[in-house]
């Protein structure tokens, strides 16, 4: 018996993928700070886990398929103080976003389908494509004009007759980049002209600097029936391992079929959908102060990625990630010479090729992504690492 | 724009598409003992619910996406015990036998494949085979017989050039039926012969009574590498809601497939793992004691089921399930009449239709799925209210 072709297929994560090489590292003795994961270092708020700690059913029941009642009223009140009125049934709890963004691409599009998807993105829709046999469509966006999105007719370009929706990350992981309310107009309008439905990746929504505010794709006027939001407390409430996320349209035959597609899985996990409700109880300002702090960290890192010569970046204005252009060919051998090869005081760094968030073969193979998820003491040494690895790099290879 | 194909095609939840009835009945005031769903009122361990109720670290964060090593190690233990001999890299931890099941078929299967699956049998195996474009093929088995396999022949007749597994629920939901170990072999025998993946459901395999032990396809000589369990911790312990399940297999090309599918969802819920991994330390006789609690309901429903005249049910020796063929033309609309036009002093029963466990159009409809998760107390109420309500059926049809 042999494994199915798309196990063969299935992209390996190149978040994960060098794991071994800092894996390695640490065997040595050597201190990895890890800017290549989106798992922050922000406590996951005292209310969410007194949920846990105050479980006292005697049974951990089966929940309804859509979650529980009383989480999707406590998201359809998210939601409406973001200006965004809801009924519950818009809402189906899922394991995460990544079983939200799993249950768009089944309940949009049959196997050989297209979704066009603004690259660099984050790799796991690879995955989540390959399980759904979608086949994601990449509308390439640049480094050096922050990845804003193409003209119209260039995406217009990219819609064929497999075409079902456009799917989005914003703000963007992992480019940082948050959408203009002229650039999601576009797309909606884009969307409802060639019936097609706007998928919005939106997990760092709350996370956005410089007074900017991320608009939801859920806000547009007449996108009402085909847009639909992938959401997860992952980041926003630093719970990255509860698995609790969130579909949300308003399309009602949408819902039905995610409804369906989400009984056969049961449930998503009980307790843990406690503690996002315990949310609820967190103070007004509680994501002000955590988007404060990761815009320090922000500005930190840009500030001392400026100062490197030859490198391109655009300060992003969104998400906690920053790629940059280096002024070096092979961004892959520079972060596994920085494991195996570099370090200051028993100290190095992990970063994540961007390579692997392109789909179009060649690109990005001089870019990386840095996830600004450290505390600042770390984020410094982390960076001064960075810093000085580069320029030793750089003279190694000028000398090769 | 429309919703996708397979999403207007994949099956609701026979199992639960009934319930509003049972809601309607509950909102005029009458107590409805489900007898339909999987949900056992045993109380999870304590010391699975003191998990959560110690976590004590600041942050749930991200676990590995194969599952935390501490978890997988308890599980190692687990089969070691069983006498089955695994390396931890082996197991992977999902998100409940769901996961399970459907990275199973995403890792053998491609669009258009199929799986030769014994009917009737556990419906959520058609909203799995939906999501991985998977064809069910049903192997016909009967409630006269105890719905055991049927000889070699017949099995080997459905298998095409697009088969890749066989799949079995063992103990079987909905059945109830243990497979001997001479039936085990010769399906073992069928896929070394034919080079294909055998694939078993095993989530009640505690639960086996009159002595028998459950064999599991990990046993099987000559099927290291084609035998696949998925596995869950949902009824063993109670923990429907924890949404915890592993896949195991020897197989290590199938098992590094299954954890670039695991890496795209990142990983299974964090706390909900300790949880599962403090099972650890019940007591050696705690399985057998909720094994003895089953076989006391298991007897009582079958001897109340044994009154009735012309009622088909061979005892079952396994799972929490007994199907019994009835004397009656429809199961579904005698279900729903219970809801709707039954009851004893205020209170009716829910049952399952059995025609949604068969893949074979016009099959089961005289049949019934009962679960026998409720204390003996409730059971012998329902099973009271399913005798008397019977009879009043069949009275009502006769006069028709």
């Amino acid at each position: 018996m042999v494994i199915s072709q798309r196990a063969i297929e299935v992209q390996a994560s190149p978040i994960r993928k060098l794991m071994p090489y800092a894996n390695d590292a640490k065997k040595k003795g050597i201190k990895v700070y890890h800017l290549n994961i989106g798992q922050p270092d922000i406590e996951t708020p005292q209310v969410m886990i007194d949920a846990y700690r105050n479980f006292d059913d005697k049974i951990v029941a089966y929940g309804p398929s859509q979650g529980l009642d009383e989480y999707r009223q406590v998201l359809v009140k998210y939601f409406g103080k973001l200006g965004i009125p809801l009924k519950i049934d818009d809402i189906l709890v899922t394991v995460a976003g990544s079983e939200a963004c799993i249950f768009a691409m089944f309940a949009t599009c049959n196997h050989g389908d297209e979704i066009i998807v603004p690259e660099p993105f984050y790799t796991n829709y690879n995955g989540f494509a390959t399980m759904a046999g979608v086949n994601l469509v990449p509308l390439t966006t640049y480094a050096e004009t922050g990845f804003e999105l193409p003209e119209r007719e260039i995406i217009e370009a990219h819609i064929t007759n497999k075409t079902k929706a456009i799917m989005i990350c914003n703000p963007g992981n992992p480019t940082g980049t948050v959408y203009t309310r002229k650039e999601l107009e576009m797309l909606g309008d884009i969307a409802i002209k060639n019936k097609l439905f706007l998928i919005a990746d939106e997990v760092y929504r709350e996370f956005v600097y410089e007074g900017m505010r991320s608009i939801s794709v859920l806000e547009l006027k007449g996108c009402e029936q085909l847009a639909i939001v992938c959401d997860s407390i992952s980041k926003r409430y630093s719970a990255c391992g509860a698995r609790v996320g969130c579909i949300v349209s308003r399309n009602q035959e949408l819902m039905g079929a995610v409804l369906k597609f989400a009984q056969a899985r049961l449930c998503p996990p009980t307790i843990d959908q406690l503690a996002a409700a315990a949310s609820e109880y967190l103070p007004e300002n509680y994501l002000t102060d955590v988007m404060n702090e990761y815009n320090k960290r922000r500005n930190f890192v840009y500030e001392e990625l400026k100062k490197i010569n030859g490198i391109v970046c655009v300060k992003p204005k969104g998400a906690f990630y920053i790629i940059a252009k280096l002024p070096i060919e092979d961004a892959e051998d520079f972060t596994i010479w920085l494991l195996n090869n570099y370090n200051v005081n028993n100290e190095t760094i992990m970063l994540s090729p961007a390579e692997g968030f392109y789909a179009t073969a060649g690109l990005g193979k001089s870019e990386v992504r840095i996830a600004y998820i450290l505390n600042e003491e770390d984020l410094k040494k982390a960076m001064a690492i960075f810093v000085s690895g580069l320029e030793e790099y750089r003279q190694l290879k000028k000398n090769q």
